[in-house]
């Protein structure tokens, strides 16, 4: 829904579309040109909502869903399979603010993720679902859903839910779209489940990570939605990153003197090695914990940069296992403390202000959409894979 | 396993039986008797493991297997019911070591959860079987367990697994010890179960916690394991934070100058706030980042204390709801630097050094069990549940 709040921000997002060992080998010009399309579009739509007033959780919600139709990448439709040669999705939500004033702080269970999930159409669809149904109109009516009267709104204060009972049942009240096993089958990723468990080595570069939208509305609000089909051929019921609070997304917002400061991030790649790392969480915690206060810019390539907390946490292993690799988007965004705001001169107090997108990997590519500023207030669409430009 | 390195350390432990709205007009003293001599009879077998040279894992295993057994605490064995009468119980446990030679440096998994398991009587040893199986003999000839050959020890990376899977093939390929619903069942949780779906208000004061055990062992070597029946009647499938990397444990070691530092921590509490705040990561991102330099008992209490990063998640529900309320538990221990280490005085290098025992919380009480220093050498055991001594 459009927030009718004064606008203070001009709106700022960045998509990913999965990292991993991506090299100019393995990518042949027709996948590139089909990701790069697919990604710009997605990326021109959300922004227009964004531009038309659309709060950060709607836009990411939108981009993410967008991409779970889209069969290029490793989420709903397009998903990898288990080892048992079944599907087991993941997806994610996190709000904050950096403004007091924005609905988005109304959201009192701040993040969910949902997992093992086989027939819903979009699981980010049901993550939002999840985290605004809190347990009651007024959750403090209900014992915050905590137990007893979980209220009207069909909810609960949980952060995390896994399948069967939260498709079959909860999704099925709360009237999400349904679609049956072979939806979500493409030949591609069976084939590559059959190679996978035949052992054989991958020649085309397929997006093997989750897909993921950071967005910061008008408002101030930032949101960050993330959505995957997890590990090809992981064990049944392996849980990634994805829909585990602080490893493959986090968003937070806090005090500092004179400022607000607001961040959220989301991550793909190795996705036990963002659980172990809790690589999303520690980002941010670097951001607001250390001296000089690092930039996001620079905590997420102390987490997801070449020679970073992932690329360390694989030890010795480093580049024979797949472990560590990965790539985290994030925005960042800051607001004058109120009495400053309400001080400053009127020209001030105008100005659209603005956020800051950010990216790093460590690995071969990173799937990534995102609107340049120019500088000279034009702003500039990118879609990009490797560092330098596919050539 | 004993290690057969040379003592740099005298063992530490702490025991956690959960925390919650425990008030002394709801805990009689035979109910008190009750938990304090379970508590202190498992602090002192643990101790002994660790005097004779245990592991800090083998240790906590040994503990937190104690408690599954004993219908006192919710995990294994007198678990809660979940709204639809089942029990869903999860488990976790990670490593890590202030001394880079100690074997649980070897551990390249580090942490790992298990959730939704119904009928294994430990789940803590599932959890242990799940950290040390790693896709293979030397996990590097397998490709991590990523997908491919899984290796000959049966695991895989992933760092989080839920049921059926995890148990119902795994736990049982593993020859882990299974026991029926009845095993499990017990009349004062489903009467809690019943009271609860009534909407009535508890007025006995059982543990409603997580428990947990985190340990030191001679040789610099921490372990973090924790387990919980989870929240009663929860929605079926609620993934708590007792399973979670990040938000209900936690157990990493960094460099600092001249010193290496390493901590490991376990709460308990309202799990969706510590997943909301990531609050095990959390606190040893405080130990971590900030400058100066918080010792682990400051930033524990920066989370679990009165006011602290928990209660403030809350916001104006604190006190109505049950969110936020919780306590950690954790040990910090310090190590010269390798080159200080070799240059210092042969009393120096043969004096064991102490780990320091934290906790906090922000609640009515905290069940805990651990070993104090008296200053003159002398080990004081201490089991207590309100910050002053029960009356």
């Amino acid at each position: 829904m459009p927030s009718d709040l004064p606008p203070l921000f001009q709106p700022a997002l960045i998509l990913h579309g999965g990292a991993g060992a991506i090299h100019r080998s393995t990518l042949p010009p027709d996948l590139y040109a089909q990701y790069h399309a697919s990604l710009l579009e997605y990326l021109r739509s959300t922004r227009a909502l964004l531009d038309n007033g659309a709060s950060a959780l709607d836009a990411a919600v939108h981009a993410v869903a967008l991409m779970e139709d889209d069969p290029l990448f490793n989420c709903g439709r397009g998903s990898v399979f288990t080892a048992a040669g079944t599907i087991e999705m993941e997806a994610s939500l996190m709000v904050t603010s950096v403004n007091a004033a924005h609905p988005s702080e109304g959201i009192v269970k701040r993040g969910v993720g949902v997992m093992g999930l086989r027939n819903v159409r979009h699981p980010i669809k049901l993550a939002r679902e999840v985290l605004e149904r809190s347990g009651g109109k007024d959750e403090r009516d209900a014992d915050g859903g905590q137990g007893r009267d979980r209220g009207t709104d069909g909810g609960s204060m949980h952060s995390q839910l896994v399948a069967p009972y939260v498709e079959d049942v909860l999704a099925r009240q709360w009237g999400l779209e349904f679609m049956p096993d072979e939806w979500f089958f493409t030949q591609r990723r069976w084939e590559e489940h059959l190679r996978g468990l035949r052992g054989e080595v991958e020649t085309v570069a397929m997006s093997q990570g989750t897909v993921g939208c950071v967005c910061l509305d008008r408002a101030g609000g930032l949101a960050v939605a993330t959505s995957t089909g997890g590990l090809t051929n992981k064990l049944p019921g392996r849980i990634g990153d994805t829909p585990t609070l602080g490893a493959g997304f986090w968003a937070e917002a806090w005090e500092e003197e004179e400022r607000k400061r607001a961040v959220a991030v989301s991550g793909t790649g190795n996705g036990d090695s963002f659980l172990r790392t809790a690589a999303a969480r520690t980002a941010c915690a670097m951001s607001r914990f250390s001296t000089p206060s690092p930039s996001l810019a620079e905590a997420v390539s102390a987490v997801a940069g070449p020679g970073g907390e992932l690329q360390r946490s694989a030890g010795d292993r480093w580049g024979s296992t797949g472990e560590g690799q990965g790539g985290i988007i994030g925005i960042e965004a800051e607001l004058e403390d109120p009495v400053v705001l309400e001080t400053g001169d009127a020209q001030d107090r105008t100005k659209l202000r603005k956020g800051k997108v950010v990216f790093d990997f460590n690995c071969g590519g990173l799937w990534r959409a995102w609107v340049e500023d120019s500088g000279n207030g034009e702003a500039i669409e990118r879609v990009m894979v490797f560092r330098k430009e596919y050539q």
